[in-house]
């Protein structure tokens, strides 16, 4: 079998596939830092250091695009006519409406399953990346109204190997769920860290609980305003909802109402202990 | 030396005084569940279990009070005939005010340092609790305005013999500090576990980063409970300080504005690299 990843921009998480240069597949690759692509290949990683043009890419059964949610769109168009070959195209992106929409109009549809692993931290980029990343992880997976079960199968197949747990659910779905789950926790990490800015307070003034809190705010900006503006009519009701919480925490507190007080915490340790 | 531990209420953070005891300090201690004490005694970790009128405290060179904030001014007030041959009076809470002006209140004042370590996790009580859990902690030294220098260097001894780090600060500025640093933390961890409930996902369908927002959500509402009504006001401005963060991101979302957003989360970085 033969995998081909497509960072045409930064990635942020393609070296997992370490795991499968280990298990024998020809894992061609290609990133806009050449350095990068260098130090893939020299680490064994990569097998083929991929040209710009990206026609390699006839010669892959399994693509991957690996790029901010932002230029996944162009990416995977400027690469569809050499993708002829492939059995399975997937890509790793936070938000999967855009992509699974693109990959329709470009009609690779049949061929097509949205991925998204969750894993990592508020690092990207190469030097975030280490064989194992996927070990364990949950991975989303969404396909078109058009995927076929071959592809789908492959998709499953493909992530088994790199010991991730799959889960099916559509690309709406997905996007109003990583609202919540992950998009609003990023949102929220950085607005707490601008309110410490103000107050003129850095980490290492902080708790332990202070800096989990606040780690996710060195996450990459313009990763994460793609992200945003991809996702944005889920992520403002996100945030409208937790507004509402802590509206209601706030008149708690100002009351001096302890038994309203005490009603937000121990609703917040019911849910930590279901 | 003779050290006395007085965690009258579910304490949270006693045994890092194992420390205590291994460096041959005569350790003194009560809890109100029998069975915490027990084991503190079977383990080491305290020397001699205390009756509940802690009359026991008499022999005591430094008394630690480990108790919830909204109970610390009762046990306080409950020791007090005891502490005649105490050289330090302290405390392990997370607000600073109350407790000092109850000591001041108390006559205590010149040998009372309130005390604040930054450590610990989501969880609290004895099976929390681990020897060096205070290595290299920061911890915060609140002096009353009559504490002695004898007092003082007696706390800073305390503490550097535990590995931690101090700082002087005011009860005051302790107070206004913390509320931003892990007061308001913690109420957003909380807010965010309630929108995720509302939308019925819990930790497992979550990633690292979300995992990281939640922990704290576990922790004890009834520590917390007395924690914000202790630190009401300048808990209030914190929250609301959040509330405008997020209100911008929101509408900087809302609106589709590409440099508006970025702006957000660079911000975010810039303080996290700082």
């Amino acid at each position: 079998m033969r995998a081909l990843l497509l960072p045409k921009e930064t990635q942020t998480r393609c070296a997992g596939f370490s795991t499968l240069a280990a298990r024998g597949v020809r894992v061609l690759g290609y990133d806009r830092d050449a350095a990068t692509l260098d130090t893939a290949r020299k680490e064994g990683v990569l097998d083929v250091a991929m040209s710009a043009d990206l026609h390699e890419a006839a010669e892959a059964d399994i693509i991957v695009l690996a790029v901010p949610v932002n230029v996944a769109a162009a990416v995977l168009t400027a690469a569809a006519p050499h993708l002829k070959r492939a059995r399975l195209i997937t890509d790793l992106g936070s938000t999967k409406r855009a992509i699974v929409y693109v990959a329709d109009r470009l009609g690779l549809s049949d061929r097509f399953v949205g991925g998204h692993p969750l894993t990592g931290d508020h690092r990207s980029g190469w030097s975030a990346s280490h064989a194992g990343l996927y070990d364990g992880a949950a991975v989303f997976l969404c396909p078109t109204a058009r995927t076929s079960a071959e592809a789908l199968a492959c998709a499953h197949e493909f992530w088994a190997g790199l010991q991730a747990h799959c889960e099916e659910i559509s690309a709406e779905e997905h996007d109003q769920r990583l609202a919540h789950a992950s998009h609003l926790p990023q949102i929220i990490a950085t607005a707490l860290a601008l309110v410490l800015n103000d107050q003129n307070l850095h980490t290492e003034q902080l708790g332990p609980g202070g800096r989990a809190m606040t780690r996710l705010a060195g996450s990459d900006p313009d990763m994460w305003t793609s992200i945003a503006l991809d996702n944005r009519s889920a992520i403002v009701k996100a945030i409208v909802q937790l507004e509402r919480q802590l509206a209601a925490a706030r008149a708690a507190v100002a009351d001096g109402d302890p038994d309203a007080v005490r009603r937000f915490f121990n609703a917040g340790r019911a849910w930590s202990d279901a």
